[in-house]
């Protein structure tokens, strides 16, 4: 296929009209397509429905310490979960802190914890203006959460081996400077795996305000979707060998390891941390839901019980996965027009198309019938600097409407750039 | 019984030495007595153990809108789950909102948010002091949340039918003062249900501060302990008269319901409440467990539902309930060193000992083997400015338990007051 740059006006404009027709053609069917939310699809819950009948009206309900999880008590969770999530997040259970559903709410509440009551200095609340590291194309939660809380985002670029470590050192030279956002594995939505260099840079950052805060969110840390899984060093053994370890916030959750709308989450911290948390929760909450923390722990036992499950998980994503970077080859290679990296893991496929034509590329798929993520929603603000990027989320369409999905959105990105080298 | 404050010197002398006899012998026993924590006992987490067959592998977990519990979506939560606390609550569905497994998790978030960001003026956090109107004795764990904050707790005396509203009334008149905790129904501890003209008094309040709100905490909303059940004024029907509806933020849960550590809890809101709430559980979370809504809405299917069930609930606290009552009264009529109320529903017996003795029981009690609620707690800053408070919590321990307790628990009260009447 001829790289679009070359092509002359005449070209283009003949193309042009070509992709309208074909355009219009797609348009016509009334297509219902949705690519915009990174959520399991049915196939991936039926893997999880035995859950549901780890006990029942008769079973012995009591974890492994003799208490009754129908009950209160245990504030940090049943030992056989915690357990499990130190097994997967390679963390001693003493660090360990067993919530409800979602990481995200955790995230929340640890961010509202710095502003209201500080950790390590005076509330954020109080320190006037204060800012946070996001790299990015980057998780759109995230950003909500800091816009929510006033916190001015500074948009850090995402490199190849995760973010531009340069310029998070310069930048952590400033006081006000209080954390970074991450996905440190199968980033969202890139796709991209923190190198070891990344990840020991982030270790031995030495930042000028003491209560630096790193929310090393890693929701896909077993997310594998095939046979050349990506490795991410653990934060925690190599923040030890700098004494930071107070630097760092971990999170995850087996909501898609069993269900997005009723798994449970986990965070990993510093004996300091941990001591910290505790002391809100013990204010916030009585004990998260125990039972739903031992149907999971009996359920998945151990890592290997885990791991074993999520190979069930990559046999079903990974032909749609196939299905979106294969029709993105087939659609653009030798264009120019569109690059995009093809994961090992995680729940997006990140691509970017001709600078200045994300958002075009948004509104034609929308009128079409093809739902995306917002054009923006992956960076702070909803403000894409080069209006390229656009976060594809394979996991809940069937392959045939990602097929479909894929060519219209061809069609729309192809149209765009057109329209956008008729009107250099 | 003789009044011991009829007593002679002499009388009372004799009367301390075959107390402290007896102190000794009950001591010697080595007793293991708990009667501190509002915890359901086994039997009545077993009433609701089919709540677990609701639904396992087979069966469909759709939502009466179709959505699949399994997975991300319905913030607000599920529609069967919000009828079902919208007749709890007696309120329109659309003005609940369905959270996780604790009502106090939503009251801190409650707080949280308006001190973060304020409910209708400037973020409580930059108003400088506020304050917040406690009706005390009460339950320790409100006073926990103000504190946390940094709020100032006004303490206001229960009356027979509710907060002293002419304090109320007055203090309101201050623009700092932001709030109040409130338990209307059964209150913990002295099991008190606002009277109609308490309530209306609270619907009718104009208080200065326009961000004025009450925690209408209706923790034992239909915790009925016998046959002459308390009614309660709906506070929302009430407000609307007054154009207050607004001020009044309930929640309740299923936690005395179902399971105490596994159940489902709630929030009735006016719509701009609603609203508001809405806007922060956007960024806070995805969605609540909507699978633990789906069983406890499937299996208690109404509000009829839930009555029956309490009434299971019923059979098993009203024996334990009374061997407390009536040991209280087979101890200490005529003594006039004790009195406390006889409750038609909630967790708790509140005994008023003589002033000045409430914490001397609380160690003669730890010293003999009894554990009771921290003395103290159920007042702001753990101060009982009598020194007279003990909450009982019957629930936990089986009657005998219960009967030796009450046993020990008066010949320590005599005998606080013995040591008290020889030291005036």
């Amino acid at each position: 296929m001829a790289q679009y740059s070359d092509l002359s006006k005449e070209e283009l404009i003949s193309l042009k009209s070509e992709l309208e027709k074909k355009y219009e053609e797609i348009k016509s069917l009334g297509l219902k397509l949705d690519m915009s939310r990174g959520k399991p699809n049915k196939a991936q819950l039926d893997l999880s429905n035995e859950v549901l009948d780890v006990f029942n009206s008769k079973s012995d309900v009591k974890s492994v310490d003799g208490t009754d999880t129908r009950n209160y008590g245990l504030l940090l969770g049943i030992d056989e979960a915690r357990q499990l999530f130190a097994e997967l997040m390679d963390v001693p259970m003493k660090n360990t802190v067993i919530f409800g559903t979602a990481s995200l709410t955790i995230m929340y509440d640890y961010i509202a914890q710095c502003m209201m009551f500080g950790c390590g200095d005076e509330p954020w609340v109080k320190q006037g203006k204060i800012k946070f590291l996001c790299p990015a194309p980057g998780y759109d939660r995230h950003f909500s959460i800091l816009e929510h809380f006033g916190i001015e985002m500074i948009t850090v670029k995402m490199l190849d081996d995760g973010p531009d470590m340069d310029t998070i050192e310069e930048l952590v030279k400033d006081s006000s400077v209080k954390g970074a956002f991450c996905v440190p594995k199968y980033s969202n939505p890139d796709g991209i795996t923190f190198s070891d260099e990344v990840v020991r840079r982030f270790a031995a950052l030495k930042p000028a305000a003491k209560d630096f805060r790193v929310i090393w969110d890693n929701a896909y840390i077993v997310h594998d979707i095939n046979d050349t899984p990506d490795e991410l060093l653990n934060i925690f053994d190599v923040a030890k060998e700098y004494g930071s370890e107070d630097m760092f916030i971990e999170v995850c959750s087996t909501s898609k390891i069993s269900f997005a709308g009723a798994g449970v989450s986990a965070l990993a911290a510093s004996d300091k941390n941990v001591k910290d948390i505790l002391a809100r929760l013990t204010i916030q909450v009585i004990s998260h839901d125990k039972m739903n923390q031992l149907r999971h722990a009996r359920y998945f036992k151990n890592l290997d019980g885990i791991k074993a499950h999520m190979k069930k998980h990559a046999e079903i994503l990974k032909p749609k996965f196939d299905a979106v970077t294969e029709g993105f080859s087939r659609e653009f290679d030798g264009t120019g027009i569109a690059h995009w990296k093809k994961p090992n893991g995680g729940y997006f496929v990140s691509l970017y198309v001709m600078n200045g034509c994300a958002k075009r590329v948004g509104e034609l798929c929308k009128d079409a019938g093809l739902t995306l993520t917002t054009v923006g929603a992956t960076y702070p603000y909803g403000i894409d600097p080069d209006d390229s990027n656009i976060r594809i989320a394979p996991s809940f369409p069937d392959v045939d409407e990602l097929e479909k999905a894929v060519e219209l959105l061809a069609v729309c990105v192809k149209l765009a750039a057109v329209e956008k080298l008729l009107n250099n």
